[in-house]
Formats: C-alpha cells, structure tokens, sequence
C-alpha cells in the first residue's frame, strides 16, 4: 500500500515501528538527526527513544540541522538522552539544561557541523535519523520540508533509519537540491551562481543497504512561533525601507536589491514582510528558513526566487503553501544547510543578510546568544555565516525589552557572536546607524543617536564621552562597561534611578 | 635609459619627481596606495606628500593594503596628513594618534576592503600610487614584493602615480598572478583549486590614459622586524607540532598537512621555523606574507609551493632571496589580497591558518587587536578571514607578558576579535588546547589546564569553578570579568598579591 513512498520492494521489510528504530540507538551512539527551524525533523524515532529511555536510560550526542519541532528538544531532555547537543536549539527546556551545565551544548556555524564530521574533526555518526515524503527505487531519500543537515549525516552514518511522514505530500519530490562538495584536496568550486542555480541531486543519494528501519509517522511539522508584525517591527522595517531606497538612489543597488537573507524569529520575519509594501521588486531570497514572509512576498509579486534550507509557516500559510504548491515550486529551493550558509557563495552573491540581535553595544560588537554573557538563548545559528562574508550585514533588535527595564544598547555588550568588523547597519525602531567605513568612536555618535531608546541615551552618551577623555581607538571604561547589565540582575533594570 | 621599466614609450613624458607627483594628492583625497606587511609600498611620493604638508596643510584617508615600512605612517601621521587610515596599520606613532582618537582608523578584514570600494560603499578612489618594478607596453604595471589591494585601487583610482623602484630586480616580474573577480550579479567562481593555481594575469591591467605621473625611487623595503625563535616559541612550535602528528596518527591530515596560513610576527613565524626539524613534507602554504620561514622551509626541502600577497623578510633571508630568485620563483606566486584571504578559496582549500592572539579567554574569545579592549594595537589584519573560514583554526601566544605581569589567557577578553565559534586549538609554551567538539564548559578546564601559566593557575580554576556554580552556558561574574585587567592597571600587575 505504500508503494509510492517506498520505491524499493526491498526495503519494504525494513518497516518497523518506531520503538522498534529507537532500539538502534545505544548508550553513547553519536545520532544525527533531520529538522531545521522546526521544519522536516524526524519525530516518530526520537519520542520513541525519549520513552524508552524512561525505563533503560541511555545517554547519546545528538546533531541536528538547527532548532527542531513537536517538542522533541524537551522530550529528549526530560528523558535524560542528551548528554551532548549541537549546532542550534530553541528549547526552554533543553535551554535550561545547557545553562545548567548538565546538557553539553556546542553552539556551532550551522555551514560547519557536516565540514567537520566530513574531516573527522567529530563523529564518526553512528545512526542518521531522517524524514522523508519517500525513498526511491535506488535508495535515494527525498526529504520533505528542510534538507539541513540531512544528507551528509544519511551519507555519513553507519545505518540510517528513515522515517516517512505520511502528512507531507508527494508533491514535495523535485524541490531540493541536494549538493555535496566534492573532497578536498580536490575540491571543485561550489557551483551555485543565482538563488535559482540547481546543481545538485533532488534527493539524498545513500547506499540503499544502510537503511536499517523504515517507520511511518503522520505527525505535522509545528507550526512557525513568530509573532505578528506590530507598530515596533514595522518602524524598524520602514527604517530599513528608506535606507534601501537610498542604496538605490545612490546607485549602489538596483530596485531588486541583492538577494536577502533573513534570520529566524519575529523581527526578521516582520521586516520582509514591510518589504510588501516597498517599491522594491524582482526580489530573491539566498537564505536558511523561509518564513510567512516569503510566501506574502511571492503572493505579492514582489518575490521572484527562494532559496533556503527549510520551509517553517504559520497554520495559515502552511495551508496556503501545500494547497498551491505547483505553483510556488519552481521558484523554491531547499538545499543543505552547507551551502545555503556557505561562505563561497555568500560572498559570491553579494547578499544582504538580515539578523536579530539579542543586544549590541556602542561600538556596533552584537550579542546573539547569552544574556548577561552567561545563560545562553538559542545560538548562534547561521548568522555568522552570513555576518562575515555578506556584502552587507545588517542587525535588527527593538531598542528595549521588558517594558524598558533592559536597553538592548550598551555600553558594552557581554558576549560577542559579530564583532564590529562585521557589522554594516544597526536598525531599532528608534532608526537606522549607517556604520559603514566609519572609525569606532564615530560608530558610538551614530549608534546612540539613532538606535538608543531615549530612556537610554543620555547614560550612553555620558558612558561614551566620559570613555572618549581617556582616551584609546574603542574608549572603554572597564570598571563599569557592565554596570547597566549588573544594575538590572540586582533591581530588575538598566535605568539608573539617579 | 629606463626603456625596460617603462616599456610603453608614450608614458615617459609623465615621468616627474616625486614632489611633482605628490601634488596631484588634494586636501579631502581618498588615496589607495601599494604595501602589504611592509613590502612593496609606494615609498618617494608619500615621503613626498609628507614634506609638502609640513608647508601646505592638508588632509587624506589613505587605504593600503596593510602596513607600510619605512616608517611612512610615522612621518606621514606626523605630518598631519592622515584624516581617516585604512586597514591596518602597526606603527607606533600612528598607532598613538589613532587611540588619542586623532587619526579615523577602520580596522577591517584585508578581504574586504576592495569588496567595499567596488559596491561603492567606500570610495571613491581619487589617485592611487603603486610601486612597480615596470611598466609594460599595454601599459599594465607589474608589482614588486607585495600586491595587496594595488590592483584594484589602481583599477578604480581616476588618476594612477606609478613608482618605479630600480632597486628591486626586473626578474620579479611573473611572480603575481592579478586574478579580479567578475562583477556581481554574474560573478563567476573563483578558479583557485590549490595553492598553485594560476589564474590571472602577471601584471595590473589598466587604462595607460590614467597614468598620471611616474617616478623612481631606490629605497629598499624595510626588513622583517621579526624577532628570532627562543624557547618559548620553540616549545609553542614542538607542542603544535606534536599535535599535527597525532592528527596524522588518527588518519585525520596526511604528512602534507593542509595548506598552511601564518599570520604576521615572531610567533607565528617560529612556528613555521619549527616545521624544519619536524616529520612533515611536502607542505604547502596559502597564506598572507611569506617570511623568513617560508625560505627556510623552501631550503630544507619541506615546502613545496607558497602563495601569498606579500614578501616579507630579514636582511638575511632577503639577499638569499633575491639572489636565487629564478630558483624560488616557480614556487611562489603573490596574489591580490582578497584572492590570498578569499572566503571561498579558504574554505575550498581546507586551510590550517595559524594566527597570534593578543589574549584570549578560559572559553577560548580570542582578543588580536585591544590592550584593555581600548588601546588599538595594530588591527585584525586577515586572521577574521581565515579564522571564521578555515579547516583548522589555531591561535598561539605566549602565556604571560611583561615578565609574568600579564596573563594571556584572562576570565573575559576585554575585545572580541574571534569568539568561541571560530576558535579550534590554542597554544602558548605551557600546552595545547584542542577545543574541536567541547562546550564552554569544557573548554575552559582544557584551557586552564594546558595553556595557562601556573602563576595564573589557581586564580583562573577559581575564577572558573565559583561561576560555574552560579550556572550558565558560559558562566562568567560580570562584576569580576575585568578585574586581572583592572588591577594591572592599577598595581602594574595582574597578579593577586593576597
């Protein structure tokens, strides 16, 4: 009855159920796992081993493509199977455990994990677990809503349990592209030279007898967390906006920019979505995770390419993405997350890269992950890839948080994922700091003009004049770079009573 | 009588003194100018510039490729000429007005700054100078011990000032292999396959038309300020090398290595040294500046081939050099520093790039750049575009400073040049910490164990330990980070007298 989802009659008596797959996973086994942005992770096998491991306990690491859904970060973490996890979670629970220091959490370029497993600088992976819309009469494995880090962990590991999800449709076959470098020292170029180039296989192509189990699951990727915009993340998408026209009114880029990238989350999402109402189009896509965002963009018009890692939506626009997908698929593709965030192409495209900060300091060095520089968030996902070899890296944060008892500019932040090298463009809600060739203490002018919440600015202005008559090419003072963040873990906030 | 430098005879009638050419140079100028690592700058016409403005004020941002030799930084910061200098720099006098805030330094990736110039998010160039060993007939300009940026500041300046040296030999012409990537949207890869790879052209093409003055000069580069291997760079190189023969053992690298990056310095330089008494053969470098080491492994018959973007040596080494030139020079190519420090060529080769550090942090930050997180020293040079891109990504320093005054490894680096996701090994003469796969957490006992000086030791563990208790991915005391940099400043050592 499944014929059309298992292609090779035989593999058809790898069928298992999911408890029987979990039992392939030992104690100390390295797994690596589908799913990217909560997008395509496997979800059968790993509720099965979280049970499991109720009743035999069993410890493994655990790699992924990025963040995943159906709450399998906390069902893992609760059933005490992660003893080490890599690149990129978004999981309270989970989160809780690494900032415990009981789960050991490697925070990782999302371009990197398979570069490393490839050179055995980790690994050696012992299972892949990987969804899949169906398996092919050669074995090859067609994902289904993210590639991630799919293929390499499938090509690399030892045995290789497929998991099938019934509730994503046929239709998917044809929209990946799965591309894999050739070996080093004879590596060829990556070639990749639009948002539209298709180079590679539209499917994982895998030795078809390390395929150790085949399971059915009929579970729906979650849906998308990020709020709707609202009047703060619109005025950042309008600052954004002016500045674009500007570009383009300079001459430094035409009417359909560059080709974007934007991170996950809320304000990254919202500030495509303010593209929806620019004059900007024939617009392209070169990023990770495409978003509500990119389907407006399409319905738009004003979208003409996407190319991304995994597809993660809201219930309505999953809904209105599978009910049409003929229609947006020749202008989609999912490839492996090596090459959606490979720096060659990156650099080669001349992309826009579009990132939240968690905050970031006069200088223009951001925070992505750790607040107070200690508890970690998520991490530092993709945006590194992105920050260091982009032809533009803009950074978007709301000015404050928690009804402005945290400024989200400071003197000086307390971790640093994007150096000031790194960093082209600020933008809050309050305006946009243009940091390009400019010198650190001019950075400081900008920034606190144009980002600082007015709650803010005149504590940021005295910390920077009072550093500046000390003197030095980035005035600090050390004593008290870290008094805001310090007042707030001692009375609730960074606003000095005084 | 110079019908061998400048070979096409209509350029002749622009041959003038450099006080003749410095006068093109305009108050509120941007002037790109030759010179990568002390090599191959425009020498008569900036000492020129520097004597006119002593009578006739004016002021210029000056992009090179990096630093200059013969103390042209000093007399043109001197002269009051510098408004706004890039990319790096390492003189002291220039390095004093940039952190009494007085000279705009942009420390930038070497990579990038041509990528700026071209999107015309700097820029424009109004002349740029370029020291030559000749002029050709099509009028292309060959370069003499560095290329840098030259290409493309000669490519996009109005006006170009040609500075022959006659002191350099006409036989260098051929070492440089000038490749320009193509223009965005239709860039096309770059064709680097291996350190070898010849791509471009041997000389800078461009319009004769531009050519708006030639001179001649006879001042020589200045030597490599490089200070001879000691024990304790001796112990750094034995304990990496100690480790690159374990990686060999775990069939991880060949005896080959991968190519080789080194950055600039008597560390990194010692380090290379050191590869003479060990296993390894046929290695090849891809690297920034060949130095000393780079010709002393060419003697020992363990170098193979070496691509850079500059030449950098001794007295020593530079007449050994020179006077088997014909001999090297089908093992070295020079290219255009955004080719030598290319995000894509980096990646695809799988380099080992091999940087100093000026500090670093028990969870492996890297600070290159910042005494105190204030004080500029000489800029992050290429080490961002190797660090963030490499196969391997090794830092190394000394662990104390200042006869034990100073720590190199601290709680929390006061600047961030290269954070924990970049950062893969660590060396300094106690030991070598593999960080490759370890969390934070793990990370700083490798650390402290390996790599801190035992005067530090107890301080580091206990710095260490109590903020690990208050929990955290990273933990830290933010109220403490700063204070072995805080009591160096106030008692002249970092060491806890209690």
């Amino acid at each position: 009855m499944y014929n059309h989802r298992i292609r090779r009659p035989s593999l058809l008596d790898k069928v298992c159920t999911p408890e029987q797959a979990a039992r392939l996973i030992q104690d100390g086994m390295t797994v690596g796992m589908s799913g990217f942005t909560r997008a395509g992770e496997a979800k059968a096998v790993p509720l099965a081993m979280a049970e499991r491991a109720m009743v035999d306990p069993f410890q493994i690491t655990l790699m992924t493509g990025a963040s995943l859904g159906n709450d399998i970060d906390r069902r893992l973490t609760e059933a005490g199977i992660l003893a080490r996890r890599l690149p990129f979670q978004v999981d309270p629970v989970l989160r809780a455990a690494i900032n415990r220091g009981e789960v050991m959490f490697v925070d990782q370029h999302l371009s990197e994990t398979v570069e490393l497993l490839r050179s055995r600088q980790m690994g050696p992976i012992d299972v892949a677990i990987v969804e899949a819309a169906a398996i092919r009469e050669d074995g090859g494995i067609i994902p289904t809503t993210s590639v991630g880090n799919s293929a390499t962990f499938a090509i690399l590991a030892e045995k290789v349990i497929v998991e099938i999800n019934l509730s994503q449709p046929m239709e998917l076959e044809g929209l990946h592209d799965v591309y894999i470098p050739t070996r080093r020292p004879h590596r060829e170029p990556i070639p990749v030279t639009s948002c539209e180039s298709r180079v590679g296989l539209p499917y994982i192509p895998i030795e078809p007898t390390k395929i150790a189990a085949i399971v059915f699951s009929e579970r729906s990727d979650s849906p998308s967390a990020n709020e709707p915009p609202d009047a703060e993340t619109a005025a950042i998408a309008g600052h954004l906006i002016e500045f674009f026209r500007h570009e383009v009114k300079q001459g430094r880029l035409g009417m359909g920019l560059a080709p974007l990238q934007a991170g996950i989350g809320t304000i990254a999402n919202a500030v495509l979505h303010g593209l929806i109402d620019s004059p900007f189009r024939d617009l392209r896509m070169y990023s990770e995770v495409l978003q509500d965002s990119t389907i407006e963009l399409f319905d738009a018009g004003k979208l003409s390419f996407a190319s991304g890692s995994s597809i993660t939506l809201g219930p309505r626009m999953t809904e209105r993405f599978l009910s049409n997908l003929a229609s947006y698929k020749d202008r989609i593709v999912l490839r492996p997350q090596e090459i959606s965030n490979h720096p060659e192409v990156i650099r080669r495209l001349g992309i826009i890269g579009i990132n939240t900060a968690l905050e970031f300091d006069i200088y223009g060095n951001v925070n992505s992950t750790h607040v107070n520089g200690t508890q970690m968030m998520n991490g530092i996902g993709g945006s590194g890839d992105f920050a260091r070899n982009a032809y533009m890296s803009i950074f978007v944060a709301r000015s404050t948080a928690k009804s402005h008892a945290i400024s989200s500019v400071v003197p000086m932040v307390t971790h640093v994922d994007h150096n000031e090298h790194d960093v082209d463009v600020l933008v809050t809600e309050m305006g946009l700091a243009d940091l390009r060739g400019l010198a650190p203490r001019e950075r400081a002018r900008v920034i606190i003009e144009r980002c600082v919440h007015p709650l803010y600015r005149d504590a940021a202005l005295d910390y920077a004049a009072r550093a500046a008559r000390l003197g030095g090419h980035t005035p600090h003072l050390l004593q008290e770079a870290f008094d805001w963040h310090l007042r707030r873990m001692r009375t609730g906030t960074m606003l000095d009573p005084t």
